[in-house]
């Protein structure tokens, strides 16, 4: 994602100028589920890593595969070791993308994933969205800057042809902890201005700015939020078709970029 | 912290046992505040780590000494890059968590810092408490067993001999990532028969946990969340005052760890 208004040195510039100019190689996609993650690892036939590179104890998964020339890594956080659901949310996310990017130093992270849509902004059930802007709507600190902190708004990587070339809608992120929404929560997505939701991109993203990493976003809708149904009810009535959407549409991502340079995209 | 009914293999065990009984000697406060860091710094003397062990681009800071023959190492998150506020919330410190507890293999956590009370459960300005348990607030998934996930709820390693020493109160701990509190945030702390509340204190608790690391957690309180002044306003009035007694709180629990056991605390 475009770092905003940070300091950077004159090196670490011309590196990423550099980088922007070398075809990608090494891919690192980071998701949170492993209903959303199955189909992409048997559709890129990628392989679980016996020694993934992760400290003992954690539960994080990583598979691995070449796939058109590209270097990729499949990462996602595991079951929880004591109750055995999905590690959902920001922390798994954060730690596990902390830790890929140290131990893979990937060119490019795709985060793809499910999503809440809001029908107040045209999102129907299966659309796939490529993100624009991530940013919280759970992280509320009425104190001037600290408010700006909260909500961490970050900008994904550019990707205009790419978005030229393929069938997606393009929108804002909001990101929580919360499956459900809250009267705050809502208020902070609209000042957001986004169309989806979901419970790790802004997180995924404040990492990958952090450490310097390109990120982009692709989320397929799986609950209209601002409907009638109960968010949880339609989220699992729908999960299994729309994983297999987000699974088409985060090939042709990946059949776009191969080849590319971040300048590229 | 206790594990809570996770698998562990026989020589996890022999070792968890071995470290019970050895005295205590390598402790990592974590700190969210660089107000609330400061006075500890100086108490213990302790001196900035120019090589930290944190990779490039994080601003967490390192401070490290040896006070009553116990190694010290202090870190805090600093300060944003892009905004220069302290980066609070539960994000930054359960990555800080993470990455130093991999560098550091500290025997005992403290993460000391200060949070909002509850005068419904007879919490005043300046109170200290050691927590008995840490739980989520802000992350409400409804859907069986994610539910429990969500709130996340752990144990501190249990201190008994500490408590009837030192004039400290006990209660439990609720974390979120705003400082203001919502309708939805209250009732789930109040499901959490919290006392007190931060921002960081169960993120902590989940990295220290994956990773087998007794946590404890002493907060001193700073705002009456159910008071009638402004949570913003009545923290920043009291944070100095504040942060002084948790300053002494800090130091007599260093001085009562010192050449004692996990066993014995």
């Amino acid at each position: 994602m475009a770092p905003q208004g940070e300091g950077s040195d004159a090196s670490g510039e011309a590196m990423a100028i550099q980088a922007e100019q070398q075809p990608i190689s090494n891919i690192l996609l980071i998701i949170a589920m492993q209903t959303e993650a199955m189909p992409l690892v048997n559709k890129f036939q990628l392989k679980e890593e016996p020694e993934p590179g992760f400290p003992k104890g954690v539960p994080w998964v990583r598979y691995h595969g070449v796939y058109n020339d590209l270097n990729i890594n499949l990462v996602w956080p595991g079951k929880d070791p004591s109750l055995g659901v999905d590690s959902v949310g920001t922390i798994p996310a954060s730690l596990m993308t902390y830790n890929s990017i140290q131990a893979l130093q990937p060119d490019l992270i795709i985060n793809a994933g499910t999503a809440g849509g809001f029908k107040a902004k045209e999102a129907c059930i299966g659309d796939l969205y490529l993100v624009s802007d991530v940013a919280f709507h759970d992280r509320r600190i009425p104190i001037p800057v600290f408010d700006l902190y909260g909500v961490g708004l970050r900008q994904a990587h550019p990707t205009p042809r790419l978005l030229k070339e393929l069938n997606l809608k393009v929108g804002k992120l909001s990101t929580g902890d919360s499956l459900d929404m809250s009267a705050q929560d809502e208020a902070s997505i609209i000042a957001n201005d986004a169309v989806v939701k979901d419970m790790e991109g802004a997180a995924i993203a404040y990492v990958a700015d952090l450490l310097k990493v390109p990120a982009i976003f692709v989320k397929a809708v799986t609950d209209v939020v601002d409907g009638d149904k109960p968010t949880a009810e339609e989220f699992l009535e729908n999960l299994a078709a729309v994983t297999a959407a987000l699974e088409q549409a985060v090939t042709q991502v990946v059949d776009f970029i191969s080849g590319k340079c971040l300048s590229e995209l």
